[in-house]
């Protein structure tokens, strides 16, 4: 999506340790005029597919959800990542490392929300490693509901979360891959696109 | 606002313990149709005030601050719950007693997506002590902004976090005020109308 891509090298930053911070658009100040640009150029690719429910992740999976959804006119879920007072009943739970944090966290979605008959697309803002994106994936396999495929704003490619997944035969869509991030240059190299 | 009102009484659920639960269509899984009227009715209650920035928390706050900050187009930032490695550099931080949840947390926001200048909006889904929207407004006064106002979509009346505001002279419109609710018949009484 040359959009974003301009976006990136416009408005992004390269930090070293391979960040990229995209704070000032995309997870932390939200350009919402933007993210209705995120949420067609998904609805393009996934419009034919009959989806139904879009899930994500709290917390910076949001936003990007809820255009998605609006775009697909379908509900959004987004996956919890503690359990709180007021989920009650059953969940589905599965375990999450966070490559970004060092930690490990549970993440669950209510069983009424997830289930069979359902057609999923799984969005989140970034594709490092892919472990929430695996997590979310467990969920909507344990659910019965059927995966119809992934969308991530920005996938670092280097990290191979992505390609791992492809391997898979499951279909990933990012906006935009990363290959490589230089911080003393602050240039930003994107995989060719399609 | 008389959709969300029938929305509450049809599709919510009343739990001992003054639970209210609307997680079908608020806050776990999103009605993003539905969400849109809301950010349109934030939008009318709130379209001359001159807002360029719409303020929320993380995580259910975020779907409505998408929408809503799409209506008025401008950004939307979240605030964050804990410190994570990307927040970089300074940072507005406050802390926030959790009612739900008996726990305090820090919420904070990078100095960079707010300050002097801004005129600020802040959102959220529940408004019932009001500590997450006292620590919101205490960020906003840190970074030297303009409140304009608080908008939440459901104000659980009788617990007066919202009158509280208001006493003290803010802005805070809820689009539905539950004045009472009754776990054993399921009745939800909403404050009256304006």
């Amino acid at each position: 999506m040359e959009l974003l891509k301009q976006k990136i090298l416009n408005e992004g930053e390269v930090y070293e340790g391979n960040i990229l911070k995209v704070d000032c658009f995309l997870n932390h100040q939200i350009d919402c005029a933007f993210m209705r640009e995120i949420g067609k150029e998904f609805h393009r690719l996934y419009k034919d597919e009959g989806i139904n429910k879009v899930l994500t992740i709290e917390a910076s999976g949001i936003a990007i959800g809820t255009v998605v959804a609006q775009e697909l006119g379908c509900p959004l879920v987004f996956a919890k990542k503690t359990k709180t007072k007021n989920i009650a009943g059953d969940v589905y739970t599965t375990p999450v490392e966070s490559f970004t944090h060092g930690t490990t966290y549970n993440i669950m979605v209510s069983k009424r929300f997830l289930g069979k008959g359902d057609r999923v697309l799984i969005v989140d803002d970034f594709l490092a490693v892919g472990n929430a994106l695996k997590g979310l994936i467990k969920l909507v396999e344990d659910s019965g509901a059927e995966l119809v495929g992934c969308g991530t704003v920005i996938e670092k490619g280097y990290q191979h979360g992505g390609d791992a997944l492809r391997e898979q035969g499951i279909r990933v869509e990012s906006l935009a891959i990363v290959e490589s991030m230089n911080h003393e240059t602050g240039e930003v190299v994107f995989r060719n696109d399609k």
